[in-house]
């Protein structure tokens, strides 16, 4: 599986005894991600048998507290495990201010080390790179200051076409690591046979775009392109169109012309308002402009690849 | 009732699907405190239909995590409610700064007065007082600055002896009000009749005390004296009494000699350690030595008078 996202919480605003606010458990390429912390998202990896220990990373999208209450709670839980890992914070300038300030306080330092990146610009930058996944944000438009991430797998390594391979015994297993890096075969009477005539092309590398809270933002489309599955949110729906408009949040609708325009695989959409009872008036505005669209739901989970 | 004391959350340290952190909802003498606000507390009012309006005052021990995470949460879900009464909260020094800064930073001032009572004191003192309850703090023992508080109704009107003054025909309703003050009453004759022989004693006054987290510490013995209702932490049991002194817990023995020392009415015990899976013990070790002890439990409530 390249990409195993889990969906912790998906309301917005306050925490209700079935809506939990955003945070989700990202796998991407067998590197592990939290994205965004609300309250209680502790309590919710636990109910969804994630290891704490597999997080290493953690991009918090804004600070407005539905999205990072549970972060220093999180951090402190982190504490009381004995975790040795290094923790890396990725989230805008003002966060690392927040969790010393409380660790000092409590006189609670961890033994781990907390490793802070605080972001301020508003041009999309990578913030995260090893050689299996890049990250980068994506900048959005919020009340305060706010940013989405993409998670992209890197490509990988050629594959190996054993048909043709095996028609030539000159090719020996030893042989495979260079062919799928790309290289040509030479035989041992000079011949060059080119790679991809004993290769296929890697597997499309799989992405998942992360775009909570903004209001309708039709620049981050070019970001978006082809993505196989966007999140985006869905505040409200068009009737609640002018306090979208007032609050920087989204409707249903326009969150599918985003995944229309970008031409994204699947659209998952939620942070809804706690004032709608009833999801499937936001299945159906959105499926009518972008028909592989899905509701968030805490526990649900989405796969690619 | 006096007094009516709901157990939202009695378990330390991290929070689970079934063991909440600290938080109390106390109402007395048509008072109404919340007590510790652990990550989780604003679900747990909601579950037990707590309105959130009631609460205007809140109290905090100390700056461990476990006792007040859910704090910055409640005071925003207030804002987002459109709250317009004073809070006031009392806590710790750095307890201001810790909530006013996450304010400034998601840029979400509220439009009532958030009023902080900053204590760093090592006496009992008065905290809070109006005409129907006096609040003092408990100077406690733990690894941080901790304070738990001492929760009395003052002393209400005497009680009418009706058999008395009905068969005196010159007392008029009116004269009722004076009565219960404690005047005497004056005959048109001029004779005057000693209150006592006309009312009866008022009410005693109920109490409760929250003492949470500390050592053992017979000092807090002269000040629990006789209360009604004592909350007590009791991390540990007996087997694990060389972990409490080290980390400045107590176990259910200690708590219970506290209660026995101070002859209180009941005693709670709670802020069990996640290690328990069985609370029974706790029980059973507490009762051999203080017997009207009660194991806190979520959604539980205790009533005085």
């Amino acid at each position: 599986m390249s990409i195993q996202l889990t969906i912790l919480g998906c309301h917005s605003a306050t925490p209700r005894n079935n809506a939990h606010p955003t945070s989700q458990f990202l796998e991407i390429n067998e590197r592990h991600f939290l994205i965004d912390c609300g309250e209680g998202t502790q309590t919710l990896l636990r109910k969804n048998k994630i290891q704490f220990a597999k997080i290493r990373h953690i991009f918090i999208s804004h600070l407005h507290g539905d999205h990072f209450y549970g972060l220093i709670g999180l951090i402190a839980t982190f504490g009381l495990l004995n975790r040795e890992h290094d923790l890396h914070i990725y989230g805008p300038k003002g966060i690392k201010e927040i969790i010393t300030l409380q660790i000092k306080l409590c006189k609670s330092w961890t033994k781990f080390s907390l490793i802070f990146h605080e972001l301020n610009g508003t041009e999309s930058t990578v913030v995260f790179e090893d050689k299996k996944v890049i990250v980068r944000t994506i900048p959005l438009d919020h009340r305060i200051y706010t940013n989405g991430y993409l998670f992209q797998e890197k490509e990988g390594p050629r594959k190996l076409n054993m048909e043709k391979i095996q028609l030539n015994p000159e090719i020996q297993v030893c042989d495979y690591h260079n062919l799928k890096k790309g290289k040509n075969f030479i035989a041992t009477n000079g011949a060059e046979i080119p790679n991809e005539k004993l290769t296929l092309p890697p597997k499309k590398p799989a992405s998942y775009a992360f775009c909570s809270d903004t209001a309708f933002l039709p620049e981050i489309v070019s970001l978006l392109k082809e993505v196989d599955l966007l999140y985006h949110e869905a505040t409200f729906l068009e009737t609640e169109k002018s306090l979208a408009k007032k609050t920087k949040h989204s409707t249903a609708k326009e969150a599918a012309t985003i995944a229309k325009e970008a031409q994204v695989g699947q659209l998952i959409i939620g942070h809804y308002s706690n004032r709608y009872k009833d999801l499937t008036p936001f299945q159906k505005e959105a499926e009518e402009i972008f028909s592989n669209t899905h509701l968030a739901q805490t526990g649900k989970m989405f796969s690619i690849g």
